[in-house]
């Protein structure tokens, strides 16, 4: 496994691997690696000849400082991690090496990013566009691998690759869960045993909502009785819980097979997403 | 000369050249080409060992639906002029090859984007940066070249590919002027003959500005001297002349050799602009 932590020598190695006819696959992570991590992994060895894990904590994507500082950082079991699991290369930059000065640049994507985590997260998106392009723009991937958890981080994705025209796949991998129910992120780690506990109370509350539709009661409902069950459980604060259609995250009304369920809130001073796809 | 319409052949053709090392330079252009652009394609033809020119009026850029709707078509001289130069490559695409649908990604460069023709042209900068960013995604130039008389776009595209982290070299051309001292541009060919005439007003006042700021006199003094000068002029109607540092587009007082003068008006309903680096 090669190890790098500048621009100049991971592109050159990855020119002379493209030379070669290598297929590149990227997968972008900010670190401490989970299982849902190691799902994309696997995902892009099995689709390409190499493999790219980006260890990167992008201070422009964080709204809150204090969010970034407690971020959990553990590149030294992520290299185990990484390399027990067959990946090619780490790509683990500094700062300096990623913004060689305070940013200027910011995106807008419309609707896209003013809804969901756009409105809880002001600025979220146009630093994870920014980031995201820098490593695209670094690594030149035939494909990338983002996880359903952040879907909406993977359609803005989608959007800029769509709209800027980029030579390259994004491909959208399941989430995986504690036996819990749990979905899986960085962030549990900051959990203590008994929130962790609570945490899965976003989980359970996603799979009401969709039974209570599925039974045909109106969002507002459905919605009344998630805040209900959220708002009995100390330490539990929604923020929101959402029905959007999966192409556009326009609002929704319960329509099989094309809406997606999202839900984000905290538990303690750790904030969490999770959403289900309705089939 | 080879000549495409559609992105994916034309990637093709480029994925083959760059496998054979040959370095790639990019003209981007809007057609009705004049000898301004031609410098653009000797330069890239000198530093490349193959030079492509983009023919494409881009919509998104333009904030005056009649400016876009006048401005000119010549594709067929264009062709002409190219192959005389000898440009290897025309890569002149439709609409629906380059947006797929109505655009959502919008571009904010801070300060730079503002000012000067950003705030005259609401919008224009976004535009640019987008079709750029195509084209840049499309053709992955070694080297890209751009005239010196848009130099506000010259310095976003540069801040675009040093924060974007995009692998090239932008280049900057210095301007080139008719005998009257008109600086020579595609929008000249919709002036008449009088107009034509009276378009030179612009060039000289940047001339007559600098002279004057380098007798010493103050910038506002110089502005009021300027607006006097086009103000007897039936038909113009200057919007803006400004001193500003080269690096940062910061408003300037005079320190030679780092700041630009730069003036935008109407010589009738045909909008110019031009610009003066003062040393």
């Amino acid at each position: 496994m090669d190890i790098f932590t500048e621009i100049n020598p991971v592109r050159a190695f990855l020119k002379g691997k493209r030379r070669q006819n290598f297929s590149v696959g990227l997968v972008p992570t900010m670190g401490a690696l989970h299982q849902g991590h190691l799902e994309l992994i696997k995902a892009s060895m099995m689709e390409n000849d190499l493999t790219v894990c980006s260890i990167y904590i992008n201070p422009t994507q964080f709204n809150n400082l204090s969010d970034l500082e407690k971020y959990p950082r553990t590149l030294e079991s992520d290299k185990q991690l990484l390399a027990a699991a067959g990946c090619d290369v780490i790509f683990a930059p500094t700062n300096t090496e990623m913004y060689i000065k305070q940013s200027d640049l910011h995106f807008d994507f419309g609707h896209l990013d003013k809804i969901l985590e756009g409105e809880f997260r002001p600025g979220h998106f146009s630093g994870v566009a920014l980031v995201v392009s820098k490593l695209f723009n670094i690594v030149q991937p035939n494909k990338a691998y983002f996880g359903q958890k952040d879907f909406q981080q993977f359609k803005i994705i989608s959007k800029l690759v769509e709209e800027l025209l980029l030579d390259m796949v994004i491909s959208s991998v399941p989430i995986v869960r504690e036996p819990s129910g749990l979905a899986m992120s960085s962030r549990n780690q900051r959990l203590s045993d008994a929130d962790r506990a609570k945490a899965t109370l976003f989980y359970q509350s996603l799979l009401m909502a969709k039974s209570l539709l599925q039974k045909g009661n109106p969002l507002e409902f459905v919605k009344t009785k998630v805040r209900e069950k959220c708002g009995v459980v100390q330490g539990i604060k929604l923020e929101y819980i959402e029905l959007v259609d999966i192409e556009n995250l326009k609002p929704s009304h319960f329509v099989p097979s094309k809406t997606i369920l999202l839900i984000a809130g905290f538990v303690g001073e750790v904030r969490l997403i999770d959403n289900l796809l309705l089939e």
